[in-house]
């Protein structure tokens, strides 16, 4: 059995945690195991193994989140990097071909696809399991999983099956619906469209070859810019007769917004936070090291980051997505492969940024046209390369780079370096990456 | 005409934006002449300039505010700088002793003493004037000013006049009250006590001379910690026969706590802040370099600043204090005589922070016993010192000083250095003043 998560979106709506480099689904603020919080796609992969230990997993993304899921995942799973970001039906179609062509997957192997961001109870997994089963056995070509609705939503597309049985066919198949036709949909038995599939990887083979000409992952890959952005539901679900659906009725929250997210917190604040005692239904995560003081507020969500600070209604934090596209600033804190960059100051002429550097990682051999670099070691060992010639640094030492300099440095243990930027213009596109 | 300004209190009811290093006064929040915001102490000394241009202005304050005094106000006033903080009676008497004995003033000049917070219209400081004619001319040993109530507020002291002319004699004089009683004053025609005494200065040297047994500046001075702390009020006014009352009915606000300073703020934001369209009766002050955004806050006040951040419901936010006071933070951020400093990163064993002086300006001439410094010269010339040895430096410029080496810096255009500190126990206790 195959799983493909699909890893998407940038995650707008959880802003300020959330950003361009750190999406939703990398925020480690879920109840874990043992105390430890979890980020959604820990949690998705420690489910998965959970009911299905021998799967394979392997996760559909762009280049910008592979440095974050090896940092929470290792190499136990599989990445299926998309050149670029075309909607869904592309995604599963490069992973399908993925899956035969470089894992050496078979045909006839059953593959679910996921999103990587419902909360769910374990159950949930299980009913991937079935769907699987299902599949694989060909009870249809294609199998759905209907989540049986608590309220007629009109966010989610709907389900009308044929019966009322735990699997059953489908009669029709709706997107998102007004408020009056969800009512009636809701009348007539249907079921939320969990965005769960499962079918034989042949099967993905042949819907990628019939659209785009190709199914190998070659040929996918290199002409991945030109494809056609089209959902999976579009270009295969509409179309297809042999449909049957799974019903699932446990838990299933979609946790893309700060009022639906702050629900599934175990506890009503991380970080530093005080709330007085008049506060009520309020949520607050602050990833700042200076204090937030919460008196009086009611029903809402506070969350700081480096990027900003939200102050929000719960209900109004849904519409956060227009204000975040606005806000095009500096990306103030990044994971990466190598560790993490935390920007501390930004003046007209000068910028100032905390590097960490993970113990045997690097950063690329690169110099900068347009400006000078400062690093002043604050903590560890490693050694420093100015134009070939190599260094040894620890904490007090301080590495003049003059612009056109080419630098890096190797961390022999956890490696903290404060770097001053100096120069105007200073740009995240001035850098020539170098082989040493 | 004197005037004693008395500038004490460390301003935690305005945290985060005021701390024990920047008070409430300080502020630049207010709207000022031209466009530009002024602090509460530019404000009174404006206005005390255009009804009485020629009188002396004498500021009573602690140490720490001497800074900030004199970079908003410059040399224009005379500091009496108490030796440490005794409520305001010991301040009074310093201050009328050091208009004696040091400014050269005559016993026989009209005095007034007035807060340095209340928000009020040129009409008030009218009224200071006049109180300082009735006290000159004799016509009570001590003038009060009597505020017309608008409710009947627990908050404030009760003067109860003999009649209901302009000036009056005075009845009884009552401490804050309970509700009830706050009501049945103001169906006598009680006034508010406005905290603003005028009589002569012989009279508060009198007094001095009663309590203290000394009078002249410097024995006031030298035994300033072992003088009791009592409050003007206390001290003198309940025991004094000779009392007349100046009526007063325009605008005063005390704008002592976030509610009634949001009232004064000119616009609903300062810095970078978005207020969506179902905010309502929401001022947000924000320091911060990072963008806030707001959605659906009602009556709110939101500060943020490098010492924390405040989420209040406008009316919880007069209860702030005790919050505040188990808050001892670092200070984030401080106006110095010679510049500013702000903290920008705090990590186990290393500190980051920019420094601006203004030019002309240098540090102390010190040295650390516990950790070295590095700092990188981010914009502007100047020299530095190490341990005697001069050397001039620009942007990129790198300057070390490891524990014990004796340094300062001279700016020569405005100043900024990152300054990097490393070692165990970073400490502000941890300098040694030198001499050069």
């Amino acid at each position: 059995m195959q799983f493909i998560i699909l890893s998407g979106g940038s995650g707008k709506r959880l802003w300020p945690l959330s950003n361009d480099v750190r999406s939703k689904q990398f925020l480690k603020m879920l109840p874990g195991e043992a105390e430890e919080p979890e980020s959604m796609i820990m949690r998705v992969y420690r489910q998965i193994m959970a009911v299905a230990g021998e799967a394979g997993v392997t996760i559909a993304t762009g280049k910008k989140q592979v440095s974050a899921i090896k940092n929470q995942l290792g190499d136990k799973v599989n990445i299926c990097v998309e050149p670029d970001r075309r909607d869904t039906f592309p995604a599963v179609c490069l992973s399908a071909a993925y899956l035969r062509d470089e894992q050496g997957a078979s045909e006839e192997e059953a593959v679910v696809i996921c999103p990587v961001d419902p909360y769910v109870e374990p159950g949930y997994f299980q009913a991937l399991g079935e769907m699987a089963g299902l599949a694989g056995k060909g009870a249809a070509r294609l199998v759905l999983m209907g989540i049986e609705p608590t309220y007629p939503s009109e966010k989610y597309g709907y389900i009308i099956p044929l019966s009322q049985e735990p699997v059953s066919g489908v009669k029709t198949f709706r997107e998102k619906p007004d408020l009056e036709t969800a009512r009636e949909y809701l009348r007539q038995g249907a079921l939320w469209n969990g965005g769960v599939f499962a079918c034989k990887l042949g099967y993905l083979l042949e819907r990628a070859r019939e659209r785009f000409g190709v199914s190998d992952y070659r040929s996918l890959y290199e002409k991945y810019e030109a494809l056609e952005r089209i959902s999976f539901d579009y270009a295969v679900v509409e179309g297809e007769q042999s449909i049957c659906v799974l019903r699932y009725r446990g838990t299933w929250k979609d946790i893309g917004t700060w009022n639906t997210f702050a629900e599934t917190m175990e506890r009503q604040t991380l970080g530093r936070v005080t709330l007085n005692e008049t506060c009520e239904n309020t949520h607050v995560v602050n990833e700042l090291n200076i204090p937030i003081l919460c008196m009086g507020c009611k029903n809402m969500v506070i969350a700081a980051s480096g990027d900003g600070i939200l102050v929000s209604d719960k209900e109004q934090s849904s519409y956060i997505k227009p204000f975040v596209e606005e806000m095009t600033g500096q990306v103030m804190y990044a994971e990466k492969s190598w560790g993490s960059f935390t920007v501390l100051d930004v003046q007209e002429e000068s910028m100032t940024i905390r590097v960490v550097l993970k113990p045997g990682n690097s950063l690329h051999y690169h110099s900068h046209e347009h400006r000078n670099e400062v690093w002043t070691v604050a903590e560890g060992r490693g050694t420093v390369v100015l134009d070939g010639k190599e260094r040894k640094v620890q904490p007090g030492d301080v590495v003049s780079m003059p612009a056109g300099c080419k630098h890096t440095v190797y961390a022999e243990t956890q490696l903290q370096l404060i770097e001053v930027q100096l120069g105007r213009g200073i740009s995240v596109e001035d850098k020539v990456k170098h082989e040493r």
